[in-house]
Parts: structure tokens; sequence; C-alpha cells
């Protein structure tokens, strides 16, 4: 297979990809900051990017590979992106996932059309059984990032965004295995060499950002992170080279920052993001990068758990100061409760949780420990209730 | 003042609109519902449909009227939609609030450029300091629905749908005071009159749904409701009359509906809307209305607070069994609450919280009382559990 990819591989995937794929909105929102423009390719069909590059790679096969069928191994959005792809182009899907993938996520799969094979174990083991059926049954294997045809479908968001957003200065795109990046950069490189094309990764697994820095492939170890999308721990080869030559920075937002920027995007302009696709978003507002350029963040998903989604609301809220955790010692008296909230409500905080225990391993006898949650208004509000608490003599534990 | 509306009045609006306001998008997603449309006045300027008929109405002031500057009392998107409306126009806006309203609202208000005066007190008490203030300084008031040229604004969305949606059969509208619903109705009933014109409330504040049965302006009482928007306790006379005339039918939604509507639309369309915005789209998602007519649900407004919003998403999952809480009692000995979280395991849940507590009034010294947060499939997958723990031998108390 032909390893490289051109403007015309993408100009090509983007006329295929007529009446497939949505051209999804530009959003400004001067809440989030002036020169900050949203692709939303979280309002793409089946919430996500994915089903560019799927689409691209499957309509791709011979009459021969068609026949047999399509294999991918995704507990997430490149799995329908394959799924609904196929189905669309007349091709039988298999998608392996682990056991313990949401059912949710398994139903959402089905319902675009694919088989769906629950492999008992973690993520390898399900790759490696769509291996093995790949070879036993002459399925195709439809790589999530590391292929040719794969790029050029993501890319056409570099040309989509090139026409939307003519006078773009820079443009930010999350990494994962890279296949996003690789596409946008070479399609928006070889069209308008000016403007900067920046990457993000989640500082918690920032295996592209380590490969960058070590000039190599390299595989960083695992961690837990909100931004599953992107949870990626080796780069792909094919991608690297690409953002090795097309790539201008790659920079990392914390877990917390992630949290604050889907939070910022629920309030601005009103819409949902997913972790990956909002780390972007994080890199403006926490100036990562030049914000003084006109910026097109690229939102590549919208597909949030949404029994998480309110723990990273809450999580976002406190990065910005919007709630807060305090925790302090009471003597356990009658009345001394309530001087401490009368205290709280006079620097006009709102209590909206209070844990208040009297055994404690870490307290004495007679005291008792006070969490309380408040909501706040920002992190100058969260400073001045704490200064005021510890100005009449409540000492704040952590 | 004529207190007439008409189709001619309306187009007026839209054309001085032009620039203006932003003609807002209808979306569509598969996962709420085959032929759900939404029109979304979420994303409209200011976060709700409010800035229409605020500029509708400022723009027609007389020069006397407009040198000496525009009043309302409103904690909620009306403020939003007056104050930019009046800078727009170059105009003085002072907007009227309670002192307890949110300071986020409070400087989102001031943002767009209003006076704010904070008055002591609750919502009739900034009303009464506004018509006084218009009586002293000759503030022209800005009423929030019952108002000719209010109405005429809000009825400008009633023109896009028909061109944004040429064959729709239904559009379903919030109504809080009955100024959106009014200016819709006449707009569509005057251009299409076989297009059915659904209005929905909350069954929290029912007012306008109340009217319309005792056939004459009634006011409620007042209850608590997540639908703030809408939360009016008396329509308007003229808006009243107009819904007489133009609406076909008035149905209500519950609290819990409305949570999972706001759930619904964070999944699919990945939309943000507030509890009154939700509302049509709850009416669509539990069968209160046709759901066999292409329908146009209006998502008038995005403003949830985003400290209730976690809250909401919770109640939402709830509603359709996405989340369950059981509480059972356990003998307090070692390895019981093993046993107990065992069965649960084996139904396919995944525990998100344990609250076990030995010490309660209600029961034995010897037992204790175990709550367990689940998240779950569905209604039925909820229902599974329950049958299978009483099998088990657990009691269920609540």
């Amino acid at each position: 297979m032909d390893r490289k990819v051109t403007l015309e591989m993408i100009q090509e995937a983007r006329d295929a990809l007529q009446g497939v794929t949505e051209l999804t909105p530009i959003v400004s929102s001067t809440r989030l900051g002036k020169n900050l423009y949203i692709k939303s390719e979280n309002l793409q069909k089946t919430g996500s990017f994915k089903i560019r590059g799927a689409f691209n790679k499957i309509r791709k096969l011979s009459p021969e590979e068609a026949a047999k069928g399509v294999i991918a191994c995704s507990a997430g959005n490149h799995a329908q992106g394959v799924a609904l792809s196929a189905t669309r182009l007349g091709i039988k899907s298999v998608i392996c996932m682990p056991e313990g993938a949401p059912l949710l996520k398994v139903e959402a799969t089905r319902s675009y059309g694919a088989e769906v094979v629950l492999v008992p174990g973690v993520y390898d083991d399900a790759a490696a059984e769509a291996a093995r059926l790949s070879k036993e049954k002459g399925y195709t294997f439809a790589h999530p990032f590391n292929d040719p045809y794969v790029i050029a479908g993501q890319g056409t968001i570099g040309l989509e965004i090139l026409d939307q957003v003519p006078d773009v200065e820079q443009v930010v795109v999350p990494i994962g295995g890279g296949g996003l990046i690789s596409g946008v950069a070479v399609a928006i490189k070889s069209m308008r060499p000016n403007v900067k094309v920046i990457g993000v990764q989640s500082s918690a697994v920032p295996s592209m950002f380590i490969s960058h820095r070590v000039g190599a492939v390299t595989t960083v170890k695992d961690a837990p992170t909100i931004a599953d999308g992107i949870h990626v721990l080796t780069p792909g080869d094919l991608t690297f080279s690409l953002v090795e030559q097309f790539v201008d920075e790659i920079v990392t937002v914390s877990e917390d920052e992630i949290a604050a920027a889907i939070v910022g995007l629920m309030e601005g302009p009103k819409t949902v993001a997913e972790g990956a696709g909002a780390t972007s978003v994080a890199a403006y507002l926490f100036d990562k990068i030049d914000t003084s350029l006109k910026t097109v963040a690229i939102v590549s998903g919208g597909n949030v758990d949404i029994t998480t989604l309110s723990r990273i609301i809450t999580k976002g809220m406190q990065k910005t100061g919007r709630i807060a955790q305090i925790t302090t010692k009471l003597q356990d008296r009658a009345g001394n409760l309530a001087q401490l909230l009368a205290c709280v409500s006079e620097t006009g905080a709102n209590v909206l949780d209070i844990d208040h225990k009297r055994e404690d391993a870490k307290t004495e006898v007679s005291s008792c420990v006070v969490t309380m949650t408040l909501e706040t208004i920002g992190a100058e509000h969260v400073q001045k209730i704490k200064a005021e608490l510890q100005n009449k003599g409540y000492q704040l534990l952590f």
C-alpha cells in the first residue's frame, strides 16, 4: 500500500463525502474568547469526525474486499464511524469490543448496522481477536488512524475550515493516534503554509507530545483520562512522520483544564463536547497557544457518557472557582456550626452541601470535621472566603 | 396603543431583525424521534429568543421615548434581550432585579450594556421599583410578553420555521406568559392554517393551560419548577386572547419529563437547553402530542444554570431508568454487604454510590440500612434488578 497522503487524496475524499457527512458549522462565542472559532465535529453524523476517515477507507476497498467485509476494534467513535460507513456502502462490518464496553455504546454501534463481537478481557484482547478474525474470514482491517485513506478522510476538515474561515491564522487539533491532525495539517500546509497547525494532548497520556520531543515513536505509560477519545499510548508511524513534517507545535492540557473547557462550551455556545473534543478549546482558554491569532479549534466529538458528565461539570466548576470545597474543624458544641455558616453566608457564597462528621480518626474526641461545598463566583471569591474564615479563627484543613 | 398583532407586523419585524438576530438552525436527531425537528433558539444571541421581541419593541420607540431610555424587570432572558437590544440601538436601559438574583446573570446583563438595579425583596418588589422608576424618570416599560410589538418580534420564529421546514405539520411552543406562542401562532395560522400549533407548560405552573380550560385569565398558585423561563403565574390578557384564537391545544409535561428531555438533547443533538426550552421536546418524547406528524419543537433558550445542570442530569437519568436508587435492610454482620453487592453486580448494574448507615431511627438495633445508587440501562433493567433482589430475600424499603 502506498503510504503517501497528498492534498489531491484529501480533495478527492471531500468529493466522495458529499451527501455522506455534514458540513459542520463554525461557531463563535464572545464568552469563550474573541479570536476563538469552533469547528463543531461533535455535530457530525455519529457524533464525531471518525466517519470521514472510515468512509473514505471503506469506499476504496476492491470489489473482492468489499464482498468479504471490514473489521475494526474500538469501543468508541471509530466503531460507530466504521459501522455507519459500511452500512451506507452496503458492506458487512464487524466490530470487536472489550466485554466491559458500555452497553449504550454497544447498542449505538449495532444500531448503525454492525455485528458486535464482545471479547473477554481488555482492549488488547479485543484487538487480537479482530486480527484473528480478519485473517480467518478475510475481513479488511480498518485501522483507526495509521492509514493513508483514513488520514485523507479526516483531512477534509482542514479544507472545510479554509473555506469557512478564509482569514484563519491558526488551527488547533486534538491528538490521539494522530489521524485527525495528520490529515488536517497536510490539507492546510499544502494550501496555506502560513496558517499554524497546533496539536493538543492530555498531559495524562501525552504519547505524540513525547514522541515529538524524543524524535521517534514512543509508548507512554497508561493513566486515566477523561479524554478517552484520545487515550492512545503509541502513535502510528505514518501519523508520527506526518506530524513531524507538517505540525508547528504540540501542547498539553491538564484534566482539570479539559473539564473547564467542557463547562465553558456548555455555558457559551451551548454545545456538548467529549473530553478529547474539548482539549483544543482548553488549549485556547488556558493560554497554551497564542490567543492573539484568529484561531479555529476543532471540537472533534460529543460522545461523552452522560453519567460521567455531571462529575466533569463539578470538576470544571472547581477549576474555575465556581464550586469550592472547604474543610474545617469545629468544637462539637451547640451553635458552632450555625456560627460557621453565618460567616460563610456573609461572604456571598451559597452552601450546596454540608458534611458534618463527629467520628474521624484524625480528630480529637471533642471536635468534629465539617466539609462544605460552596457555590462561588470565581477563584478570587474562593480566596476571599478562605481568608475571611482564617481571620475569624477557623483552621482550614485542606 | 393598538392591541392588534398582524402578519404584516411580524413580516416587518423580520426585516428589522436582519443582521441583529441569528437565523437559528433547524436540527434533527434520529435518536430523539424520526419526526422531530428542533428550532434552536438556545443558539440565538443572548441564549434565548427574547431578543427578537425586545429589539422589535425598542426600535419602535418615538425619538422622545428613545432619548429617555427603557426599563424592564427580569432576572432572566428578557433582561439580556432588552439590554443588548437597547445597546444596539444606542438607547439607555435599566433592568430591575431582585437582590437575590444569581450574580452571573447580573454580570451577563451588565456586559450587554444595561444599568442593573438590585432591589431588596422578591420579584414583585423589583417589578414595583421598575414601575416607580418608569414613572419618575420617564423610562418606557418593556413588558416581557403582553405587548403587540414584543409578540410580533417573537412571531418571526414562525416565519423562519415555515421557510426552513416547508412541509412542517405541527409546531410545539413553550408557554410562560404567552408572548412566544402568540406571535408564532399568528404567523403560522395566517400563512398555513392547517399547520397545528401546540403549547406546552410545566404541570407545576400551568397558568395558560388552566386559563384556557376556564376560558378566562386565571392565576395559579406558585410552585417550584426547573423551567424558570416559563415560571409565570398569570398569563397576559393580550396573549391569552391570541392563544384562544390561534392555538390548537395546550398540553403539560412533568418536571421529570423536562429533565429527561434536557438529557435527551445533550445525548442526541449535543445541545444544551434550559428547562423552559426543553418542554417542547418533552411533549414529543412523552407522547403528549401526535408524534406521527412532522413536528418542529421550539427550544426557546439555553441559559440553564450550570450548577443545577448536574442535578437535572441525575433527575433525567432516573426518569429514563439510567440511574436507580435502591434501599434495603441488612443484618449488620460481616459479609452481608459483600453478598448484596455480588447479587447486584450479577444483574449488570454498576454501583455509583453506596450509603451504609448503622444508626437509623427507623431500624432495629442489629440491622442497618443500605442505599445504593446504580447505573442502569433503562426502566426494564431496574425492574429486573429489583425482582432479582426480592427473589434473593432482600426487602426493598423504597
